[in-house]
């Protein structure tokens, strides 16, 4: 189910355009990340908060749709800790709680230093209807 | 002062990168725009949330910076109402509440069709300096 | 129904415990409000926040359950603006966005003397089952 | 200051009237818990989700204020995932991240028999004066 999900979501082409990949998904779990470059950074030459929760959001998606039932993410909250240093963002997206309609989940954002960026905490809507992957 | 915001905040290539631009910035208040393509979309064929997102947050980060007093978004929440139809999405960013550090915003994302997609409220801390436009 | 959805919110003993009323419900609309008393303030004498957080999460409650069909919060975002001045808290709920199965609302807590002490967004998830007023 | 930091927040009249209490501080954390009884019981008979709140909130006013200088909630998302059984509502509240002016902390709430009831995420500006505990 794992490689579907990962397959589904490299249909995702905002994600490929932003440069943000998954690198792993488990049931409830999905890790993503970003090489940054220069088109990433905003007016001070630091990381976009669009590029953060981009990130962060498609390990989110990942995460809540790795059951293989379609989840749509109904709100997310982001809070934004410290700047990144260096040039990799990973984002951790975990399960807290799933019920049969809805599922939360928290997503942490590191730079490769460790800095913990970014904490999003995101609920989905479960729909009847299953992911396909082609 | 809102000619030197647009200005300032032309620097932003994230934004650029994925086509959101300013059309009004007043005290207290901006609207960006963006316009839909391809490059946008989800594995669903849906406007993928982070763009949504980073158009809002533009606008957010305009309104806010809006009285030249450098402000850093702190945390924002992000509501998803529907998704959007037609080719333009539209971000108004009003201002909530303003003391001397903090400040609240109301970002509302509409499609062409005056469909609510989204709304967002934000939160920044404000620096002592000033933005700076060249 | 509006008088059935009042009855209703009668039976909300933590509510009464507190000293929150519901002075109006519509469809996708509610007002309380809250007389301010000593028990209602925290170690800093001013309005503890569960205080505020009571009061307006119980006109979200009103406003959400007002179409009749049984609404359950999912989740909610509170900001502070401000500490209140006089004896009065007033929370008005206001319908966003409503679908089948879920619906957003903005909740406002001003003070008597207008001042605009909070702003609560909150989602519900609507169930298939009617509520019952007696 | 972990006793003075209890002992300051026993001066909080709305926690004591609900009947949360403080069992554990130390710098970044704070555990509070709550006696279920009739008066904190909504319409639905079920615990009022200001209840679940209030609870909380309590548990991060006293992280946030552990380290002696005076935080002030700014703001604060609440996620529900299920409704308590037992009698015994515990919040344990951890801090995430803290800078000079502004900490976060996440705030879970569990029911006696170990059920995730909810998250908080919440936010505080932290002042410079210190909080004084007589």
């Amino acid at each position: 189910m794992s490689d579907g999900i990962i397959s589904y979501f490299e249909k995702d082409r905002f994600a490929a355009f932003v440069g943000a990949k998954l690198v792993e998904v488990k049931p409830g779990y999905a890790k993503a990340m970003l090489e940054i470059s220069d088109k990433h950074l905003n007016a001070a030459d630091i990381v976009q908060g669009g590029v953060t929760f981009t990130l962060a959001d498609f390990a989110f998606a990942a995460a809540s749709n790795s059951h293989g039932q379609l989840s749509l993410s109904v709100n997310t909250t982001i809070s934004y800790f410290r700047p990144p240093t260096g040039k990799i963002l990973v984002a951790e997206a975990k399960e807290i709680s799933i019920t049969n309609k809805l599922a939360s989940y928290n997503i942490d954002v590191f730079d490769e230093n460790g800095g913990h960026i970014a904490r999003l905490t995101g609920m989905v809507f479960r729909k009847k209807e299953m992911i396909t992957s082609e």
